[in-house]
């Protein structure tokens, strides 16, 4: 076994050791009175019943998909063949289904469990200390230790079976070393791809068919706020939040991770390090170039709960700064350790190319600065999200305005908005992307997508929380409790949506260059030496590939519709049917309309999720092995538009409903047009069409490209036959 | 001088003796009474004031690039340059540009003579003979001559300004011959595509600013019906019809129309055709390849003569059947024709390629049916436009249902309505680009587009048939006319959706097929033998392309709203300031409305159009000519699916508020939820939302992937040195 492994196996087991110790902190903390805990149990229940048929419907996809990579070298023959498919892939495949999902069990059951704890810790502050100050701080503090479970569990979990994978590749390799079965690593990637894929989609549809469901009747036709335990689809809506945005988005970034870990790792052998005369010395820069993401994944760890340590309440200041502040602290540290440890690992230089294309020279500086150059490009694709989704800046309060126009205005300005969002983000990316290539060839680019998700552990934490305060405010609101707790859990949730645009746009970025990474890992591994773009089979691919983001997209916004549709048709049953509920004497149906969610998340999942699996099979088989190529590259690029344009649409239609709320627009006359005014009602229909662009679509779009990225990279070697 | 020449010559000025028949007799009809002839007035005079303007700005654009590109030479050295760029290109550039110009100043006045004229048709039939059926006969007599003037008008001119251009050439060159300076030809293509990109985007914003504008105070807030005289904007709107539908659309047309010929000559030129051992033999046969495209946009001609002569009206038949009648009799008589024709002009065999590359053979046979395979393809874009849009099918008809569920479900719907109709055109796109590859190589790609519009004539008079029927009807509406009348123009316009739909399918097929075909042009001329996907620059270049209809589209949404602002303001000051309006006893101020739309039609449309000119010089001379290829594909990749999802979404909303306004549309009561409804108030929202993706956001993205592409083309020769 290569000894540099301890390293990240520490590191992943430090991880793991802080998760307990947080699970045990949160679990400590008092859950409230007996409402609060029975709503808790509800979202609890819900979510966990989520899961379970989820991961059934996603061990059976697990099952077949073993199968099929295990059998491949029974049907097909070839040296290369042999070298990367098999039970050894399938079985690394496995784990990674298994890593994702696990750490998905955890952080959601630690979320579900944290949100009546953080509003319990805002009502004593409010309620029984008379020190609401007091009760913010120890609310956030609740709330990002439950988030920093799943943040923490994600790299954790997400490193330690790399380790295993890569020790268990080492030990069926004999004494030949995992760097002899690169591609037996790549099933690892695979799986938590596919697990992603459907936590995402089927979270997502999750999350905005009960929230569309919940909206349209409640606000729209029964007259009755957010959150009102009189609606019964509100169980299903906190239950969406977790499980849309914490396993979710987990799920999603973890993906990211460890598939920039393996496209840099395959990349280290694909892409002919050469060290003239001795060759002995490739194989050390390649060993070196291998180990590299794990130990840049290990600091990555260090700095994240160093990052998480420091987010704490700070008096007189929002908390914004404080989630900032973590944020900040983790990104700088990592940065500086890039730089240390890349010194460390690689040699001072190294060659890369061959005599036929030329050779070009590399430097463990220019290693480590691709990874910062990634780190950049995150944050400022990050920044224009905030830009155009933030209500301190001119689009929204453009938009906001104009809402006043009614709602097809309102729509029109959402999607231009989105729109027009992709320009800098884009330009960001492309400069990042020749920038890293310069620096360190593609093994840059896949080190770029690393550098976005070096401090993972941090981003996920941060993430996870704003459905943790978002279902504290549930609570007290469900709880009836004094208007001061609401407040204190309003102020928590407020600062969500700023950090989930950064997080979204290290998501995309990440998404982009892990998938560009993998591209080049496929070809190289494809023995595709050029695939050019006057090539009518390349075209044929693109033509293909550009359009799989739109359909796939159509059908999550269908599945999302059809959920709605049921959902709105329950509440107004069980408002016809079952009496005293508007008065408040009775109690609706919560857990039919879980339900009624689940099985819509379940059934929409199912189709975009296996069309994502097999269509690259079908690209690769049928039309050839330089069409599969341009079809991820296809997909890559309207992906990344599609994505960003769903992601920021969204967001400023939400957020234009909230600066309208907030009084902030006004008239020609000067007559504030806040809540209720045509303008808010405009700006309602506005975000429900935006919700399920920046929840469901935007973000399963990321997947998407990932995953067939992983998968083509899978078959390479079917396919290069 | 060619004399092969002669045949299209003869075509051209064929087509230009029907344009002066045509619009003899549409002149020498009666124009109605005082009040029809004030409101026919009106919009002539709107849409002439709107078309200096425009032309005026164009002419400003023309001036500018005629002295880049004529001074090129002396800036920049080298052989292909001199050969390619310069006065001589400049020259045909203008010419290019006043063509496509003049047709769209014909076609439109005469449109806009047409209106009133057929609206006295149908008035005479049924007020004086009492014979509405006769009515019926000659208004659609009036209305298909006048949208046959357009037709006509944009082939005649086009192939009449190719061959004085391709003669211009022949007579600078000497006896060289044109064939020796193909590239002075290209600069044709770009004069007629930098009108088209002003024109259709242009007046997409104006007509869509228009009727957003009265829909939104009109409909919405005053409560009065559509056309209604008491709405200032009614005139505004009826004059965006025609800048939009007949002006915008007749120049989009022509430009795919000489570009499928330029990019087929181009490729002759371009694809290293030989015929082994003599080289003469090849010269021939290049010859042949040339001249091909023209004299089979002379036999279309013919057969959209024949065609539009077919389209009369047939007792107890609907109107659609008359149109389709003609459509289908001039596609057939062209399919047949142009096997005739290739038959004749080309060798029966012929050979592409290179030793190093591997030669293939090809045969006239081969050419002929990749024109065929065009036809298909654009037909079955055009089926599957028409089944995800049309109220026959089951996409409208569930959309229409699902309003009932409010104006965020009815958007929602129609956005992914979209996204799915891009699944099959996209596959059969796909799909018949590699047949035609197969048949004739790249030059098969030019012809299928060619074969798409080799009956532009037909398809041009049909498309601009709706605008007129359209108008026709406002006519009868603020003229006060018998109920009778409205529902003969009614009856008229009802056709127009689905034509609208099949003549869209054949604009975004033929624009990406036009687009692939110079693309590859540009790669031959630029002298770039691959452009590798995997390259960094190609990488870079692609994702800036497919960026750029994302954020062109988002500039003309917001040039859209910015415009209905300024219409709604003002048509909501007139209601206010001018007494009387409402009650009918005072007229509103039409003109005014007209030049706000005039501005900010302007307006929006600069920068998005010098966007689109600037942005392949720059990432071609910043970047490199392989970054250009990348960012051409990749704007054609997703241009061609946002373009698809615009149209349909747009067409798919638009025909679920008629089908809700039939009746036809139930609660599960079985009670009919008509106009006034919820579901009817959804839908006009959605309809509103669609209304610029269909009419100014999709049909501009199809001439921004085409001018970019013949922009690279005409500046290939610099990015070659």
């Amino acid at each position: 076994m290569d000894s540099s492994l301890l390293i990240p196996a520490v590191a992943g087991i430090l991880a793991m050791g802080v998760v307990g110790y947080l699970v045990n902190d949160v679990l400590k903390k008092p859950r409230g009175n007996a409402l609060m805990i029975e709503i808790s149990d509800a979202v609890q229940e819900g979510a966990r019943a989520f899961l379970r048929r989820e991961y059934f419907y996603i061990a059976i996809f697990v099952a077949v998909l073993f199968v099929v990579i295990s059998a491949t070298p029974f049907v097909a023959t070839g040296e290369a063949i042999a070298e990367s498919l098999g039970w050894q892939t399938g079985l690394s495949f496995i784990i990674g289904a298994v890593a994702s999902s696990l750490a998905g069990f955890i952080g959601m059951n630690i979320a579900t469990r944290a949100n009546s704890r953080t509003t319990e810790a805002a009502r004593k502050g409010v309620e029984d200390d008379k020190n609401p100050e007091a009760g913010l701080k120890n609310a956030l503090s609740v709330a990002i230790s439950g988030g920093a479970v799943m943040g923490m569990s994600v790299v954790g979990i997400g490193l330690l079976g790399l380790v295993l994978v890569i020790v268990m590749v080492d030990v069926l390799s004999g004494d030949k070393g995992w760097g002899q079965h690169p591609g037996w690593i790549n099933g690892y990637a695979m799986g938590a791809s596919l697990v992603a894929l459907f936590a995402r989609s089927g979270g997502g549809i999750f999350t905005k068919g009960a929230d569309m469901g919940a909206d349209l009747v409640g606000k729209v036709e029964a007259g009755i706020p957010e959150d009102d335990p009189r609606n019964a689809a509100t169980i299903a809506d906190n239950v969406g939040d977790n499980v849309g945005d914490v396993a979710g988005l987990g799920a999603d970034l973890m993906e990211s991770y460890i598939e920039s870990m393996i496209a840099a790792m395959a990349l280290a052998v694909g892409l002919n390090v050469i060290v003239a005369p001795a060759l002995d010395g490739a194989r050390d820069v390649v060993s070196s170039m291998q180990i590299l993401p794990l130990m840049l994944a290990a600091v990555g760890i260090v700095a994240s709960i160093v990052g998480v340590a420091t987010v704490k309440f700070m008096p007189g200041k929002k908390v914004q700064n404080s989630l900032m502040n973590g944020t900040y602290v983790s990104a700088v540290l990592a940065v500086v350790a890039s730089f240390a440890v890349t010194k460390i690992v690689l040699p001072d230089g190294f060659s890369i190319g061959s005599l036929a294309d030329g050779i070009e020279k590399y430097t463990w500086f220019g290693v480590a600065a691709s990874s910062a150059v990634g780190i950049v490009a995150g944050a400022l694709v990050g920044f224009f999200s905030e830009y155009y989704t933030s209500t301190k800046f001119s689009p929204v309060k453009r938009m906001a305005n104009n809402c006043q126009m009614g709602p097809a205005i309102t729509v029109t300005d959402g999607l231009a908005v989105g729109m027009k969002s992709c320009l800098w983000p884009t330009i960001c990316l492309a400069i990042a992307m020749l920038g890293a290539y310069e620096l360190a060839n593609f093994y840059g680019i896949a080190l770029a997508a690393l550098g976005m998700l070096v401090t993972t552990g941090m981003i996920v934490a941060v993430d996870s929380y704003g459905p943790i305060a978002d279902n504290a405010g549930g609570c007290a609101e469900m709880a009836h409790l004094d208007k001061g707790v609401r407040e204190i859990t309003d102020n928590l949730d407020a600062v969500g949506n700023t950090t989930a645009a950064i997080g979204k746009g290290f998501a995309i970025g990440s998404a982009a260059f892990a998938a560009l990474a993998l591209l080049v890992a496929y070809m190289a591994s494809a023995g595709i030496s050029t695939a050019d773009l006057k090539s009518p089979q390349v075209m044929f691919g693109l033509l293909l590939g550009g359009m799989m983001p739109f359909f796939f997209s159509a059908l999550l916004f269908d599945a999302v519709s059809n959920a709605a549709f049921k959902m709105i048709d329950e509440v107004r049953r069980q408002l016809r049917e079952i009496p005293g509920i508007m008065e408040g004497t009775a109690k609706p149906d919560y857990a039919r309309c879980v339900g009624i969610s689940t099985d819509g998340a379940i059934k929409g999942m199912l189709f975009p999720g296996g069309l994502a699996i097999v269509a690259p099979g079908i690209v690769g088989f049928v039309c050839g092995a330089e069409a599969l190529a341009g079809f991820l590259i296809g997909a890559l690029v309207t992906g990344v538009m599609l994505g960003l344009m769903c992601a920021n649409s969204g967001g400023a239609m939400d957020n234009a409903k909230k600066y309208i709320e907030e009084g902030k627009v006004t008239d020609k006359d000067g007559k504030v047009q806040g809540k209720g005014s045509e303008a808010h009602k405009a700006a309602v229909i506005g975000d429900t069409v935006g919700d399920p662009l920046k929840d469901t679509v935007g973000p399963s779009i990321n997947i998407l490209i990932k995953l067939m990225a992983v998968i083509s990279l899978v078959l390479a070697p079917l396919l290069a036959g």
